[in-house]
């Protein structure tokens, strides 16, 4: 099965309405596919409807097509995840995490910009288009929301997440586990986690951030990158938050 | 810290004795730290010992250090976890599994020959020097095993762990959930997982499975690759298998 995606299928489309799909689905059901008309396709729209349409006009660009049915997927995921990540060095590995924390389950990834980011610029549309990518392979129809790159400082003051959490390793404050943390927090809580760059957050960005409410915590004994701690922190979330319910 | 690695150092070696780095190390130790005699350095053997070892001779290619004391690590992660799974044909994702759960906890990773696998050979030597490479950074004196390409029925007959699984998606057996069955199960029981190849295990290959005692399970709702499914089966079985013990 081939998931398309049209994030910007209206809202209210009803069945026998027709819709157009952007060039490279359209690219993708026509010349790669090579559908023709009266093909029956599957398109999510990013927040949770997939819709069942029938190719009506096999244009290469402009690809037409007649809603036929549409309905409501459960997400994937058990957990309301948002990791806040600062990017790192070596983009390759920003853009695995963004693949990989997609696949597992995330519902927002914000790239952040922190005093030791030695990162300071992101390609959004790079990364948005990764992240695209890897919903439709897992044929989710929900499309983790990936913000732009935004001030560690502004990510703590913006958070309205009911969990929140940021991950360091610097000695001077008591860090909690976090899989205990995750233990006794009933599924789908809206959770946040800060991830800092290679260098580490600073004191003043750890010291802002548990002004504001989060819980300074490890990952566990090991030693992790910015990217595997990302990855970790989203499998931990979405595995542990399901496990104090059952 | 910078942990240097020696697995060919002898078991019995005691305080006082001497020991010449290879020549990667001590090409690292000398030439690129810039280390010179008296200096103090930390070595691990890959099987939970640290040695604490003083520069003797900083030779750049033959490095002799003293060793002045050793101290057993514990191992970072609560697992028992042997991986084996099927290379992918895009053999940077593999790579990336391999370096990814090193650093995550895992004690042996199998790559898998299985019948729909697309990739038939794997340079096991590439793949070791990855996973060294990432029990260094992670500082860990554990260096996973790694075995040669396995066909998996050899590997099925031959894995003795008491808690077997084959993560598999044919629908035409009952699947239980990973994350359950490990909830009941206390950290540090030897598991295996097979992961299969992008086609997927062959019928064949799940019914000699479950002849064996493995297991078939999902990993969730989520489609994953190959490489995230290893990943993920990795960080549920260290975080998951810890949990039913609090």
């Amino acid at each position: 099965m081939y998931l398309f995606y049209a994030i910007d299928i209206p809202e209210n489309i009803a069945v026998g309405q027709s819709f157009v799909l952007d060039e490279e689905e359209s690219a993708h059901a026509v010349r790669v596919l090579r559908y023709t008309a009266g093909k029956t396709i599957h398109i999510a729209d990013g927040r949770g409807t997939i819709y069942e349409a029938c190719i009506t006009n096999p244009h290469p660009k402009h690809c037409e097509v007649e809603i036929l049915g549409m309905e409501p997927q459960a997400k994937h995921h058990p957990g309301n995840v948002h990791i806040a990540v600062a990017p790192t060095k070596n983009i390759e590995r920003m853009e695995w995490l963004a693949e990989k924390c997609t696949e597992i389950g995330v519902d927002t990834l914000t790239p952040l910009l922190c005093h030791y980011s030695e990162r300071k610029v992101i390609r959004t549309d790079r990364l948005q288009k990764i992240v695209l990518s890897a919903a439709k392979q897992s044929l989710s129809a929900y499309l983790p929301r990936l913000n732009e790159l935004t001030a560690v400082k502004d990510c703590i003051l913006g958070s309205d997440e009911q969990r929140r959490y940021i991950a360091h390793s610097s000695p001077w404050t008591n860090k909690r586990d976090l899989r205990d943390e995750l233990r006794s927090a009933p599924a789908g809580i809206p959770t946040i986690v800060l991830i800092g760059p290679e260098g580490g957050f600073s004191d003043d960005e750890v010291r802002l951030a548990m002004e504001h409410g989060f819980i300074p915590v490890s990952l566990g004994e090991a030693r992790l990158r910015t990217e595997t701690a990302a990855i970790v922190a989203c499998t931990m979330i979405n595995v542990l938050t399901d496990c104090s319910s059952n």
